[in-house]
């Protein structure tokens, strides 16, 4: 069995594919996906993978959020099964790796073990988890964040898009309203997920396999900073209660936090919006965003009360006023340590140069990490783009990580 | 002579009345204007502010490009009138005060000097003009620039709004399309404006008559930066390309030079946005404004080295690239220090206290003082509003504005 490969070339026509349901294509050759959470484009999609499924004899459920898993037995079928996933749908103009890579490689582990008349001792699961982007549907993670039982079916049904449209009917129109109770009945014995990147730093480092130690915790305020509009000519520099000065001052105060605290601290202002936004006007408010994560808890809160200073601070040096709201907070997610090992030394065995990182991304991993020992492999995005048409990975790269994924498979479905 | 005196409540009951046309009703009891250069409210408040020229029987003529000039003879038919003048056009949503104040006083002046029966050696003129605020048609004092000389009348006329409506085909539709030749044929003897200050620094000081020696030299830079769109979470701060951090960084800079400079340097980032604007998401371009000012030249200058050497080195540090485009540039202009010692002495004859100060705004004034001897009389701003439906100035304040500009003209009036 030590000679087991995936063939790097079937998943790679599987992904080409997939990637031209909804196919984006840029104006440089970009192939993008567009392909968002249950619309008819998700849907076709959703056939087109659940078709290869049924074509390696798997046995397919979809559930009552519209998660689907199949299942290839094992020969023990009293044994909770080893579960690979990830997710199909796409941001609005996505690529064609982030999420699709997971799941098509998992199809491709279980082609691998039929072709090879490999049997294991417990089943593999493929899933593919429902709206894992939150680009249509918030909260992202909605169909894992249900399938562990963190969100009630009731209220994930009767979330609405910016439309207003209830995503359980949308789910019914295209056919993925399943009859699978949700949140599931057991939890798979480990999950595996395999994604890319969605960052630069394996390509910058030149690494293959990035062996993911668990997902940063987030937290994401929304500023609203209330100041004095007036002339640019006519107010001196000493009269001036400038929220746009603010809202830079605060921009360049959290770099510093970042880079002063170091580790995986990171700290981003990604939205800015000056009004009027006029040339010769001194604003009279300004919104932002302020997106902090740390792999620890503690660091996190640290960064979070040196920015609330600084937010502070600021404000009153400058005769302002600020109102802050929370966005978003997640805590840090910690990988099962023997997962995470497993996935180590697995990729190390094969050859593959490694590295051990957090996700600065969310992923359906963190959910299902609440019920079951869970790790992740990454593999490298070329100039570290994601959610963009011009997302890439090499066909290599893509093959080096589904045979480690091969192989933590075979590892925990031998387990008893 | 020494008791002359405005008739202050006629001079407001006019303000209102002009107010009226095109008014804009604030929420919280603002009485603003909008009428945008050469619209319906235009016309209607030409028409209103014409009859009032008429019925104080004078002379009146409009020019090729929509000037109104009325004359108050003077003993003498062979000199040059004293002109008073300024603008009715106001910005989208505006005061009653912006430009407004400065004809309706000076038909005060006129209507003073018949009740009372003084007659002077010059004639008096009052003129408003086309299209100060720049609002509708660019650039803004317009028809000052035309008057002076300093715009042909042919390209004036073919100046387009952003509907790609033609400057000289409103003005025909709405009637102003005058037969006296544009540039004037002769400069006036002297021009003497009546202005609020638009800005906070009388209010700031207690001060009634702001004695304006000249107007703010103007550098206005639009600054494209472009950097690496990426993942908030998943972009080492250290691999970041991020052209919102830059934006801030020189914001904050430019804050610093104009504090550091002191003086009257003004420095202000009125307009910024990021692309795509997300809170998750490194911008990939961020596009500024920076508005730079200065009453002198030399001066202003440096300030526009030193923000030149800033936004080069936050670019190089940070790894994006800057593209600068310059949208406005304008020198100071220095008013004819007979005339600002002359508006400065009659303030404090009166007995109101006085400061000297530069216009931070622009005026149809610095156009006159290309041709003739000008200066300009400033009353304060309550808050330091204006370019807003909240504007406003005291009555006493507007009385006081109204009583110099009355004694300059008579002073000016009675010269050989």
């Amino acid at each position: 069995m030590s000679d087991l490969r995936i063939d790097g070339g079937r998943l790679w026509d599987r992904l080409e594919a997939l990637g031209e349901v909804g196919a984006v294509h840029g104006a440089h050759g970009e192939r993008g996906c567009a392909r968002l959470a249950l619309t008819d484009a998700d849907r076709d999609g959703r056939d087109l993978v659940v078709g290869w499924m049924r074509d390696l004899g798997m046995q397919v459920s979809t559930d009552a959020v519209g998660n689907v898993v199949a299942v290839h037995p094992g020969t023990d079928a009293d044994l909770a099964p080893v579960m690979i996933g990830s997710h199909i749908d796409t941001v609005r103009t996505g690529g064609r790796f982030d999420g699709n890579l997971g799941v098509l490689a998992g199809l491709q582990v279980v082609e691998t073990l039929i072709t090879a008349r490999v049997t294991t001792r417990r089943p593999v699961a493929v899933a593919f988890f429902t709206g894992e982007e939150g680009a249509r549907f918030q909260p992202d993670m909605l169909g894992s964040l249900v399938y562990v039982g963190g969100m009630a079916l009731e209220d994930a049904l009767d979330v609405r898009d910016a439309d207003g449209v209830r995503l359980g009917d949308d789910l019914a129109r295209i056919g993925y309203a399943g009859m699978t109770p949700c949140p599931a009945a057991a939890a798979p014995h480990a999950y595996v997920e395999l994604h890319i990147e969605q960052g630069p730093v394996l390509e910058d480092e030149g690494i293959t396999i990035g062996v993911v130690t668990g997902v940063q915790g987030i937290s994401w305020t929304a500023l609203t900073i209330t100041g004095q509009s007036a002339h640019a000519g006519t107010t001196p520099m000493r009269l001036r209660h400038d929220p746009g000065y603010v809202a830079a001052a605060i921009t360049t105060g959290v770099r510093s936090i970042a880079t002063g605290m170091g580790g995986t601290q990171v700290a981003t202002v990604g939205r800015c919006d000056l009004h009027p936004n006029l040339v010769n006007v001194v604003a009279a408010t300004a919104t932002m965003t302020v997106d902090l994560r740390n792999t620890d808890e503690a660091l996190l809160q640290e960064a979070e009360a040196r920015f609330d200073t600084l937010s502070t601070q600021a404000a009153e040096a400058e005769g302002v006023t600020i109102s802050r709201r929370t966005l978003a907070r997640f805590q840090p997610v910690a990988f099962d340590p023997g997962m995470v090992d497993l996935v180590g030394q697995t990729a190390t065995d094969l050859g593959f140069t490694t590295r051990r990182m957090p996700s600065g991304a969310g992923h359906d991993a963190q959910m299902l990490a609440r019920i079951c020992p869970t790790s992740m492999i990454f593999v490298p995005s070329v100039d570290g783009l994601s959610h963009n048409i011009a997302e890439y990975t090499t066909p290599a790269d893509v093959t080096a990580g589904a045979d480690v994924l091969l192989r933590v498979v075979l590892a925990k479905a031998d387990e008893r």
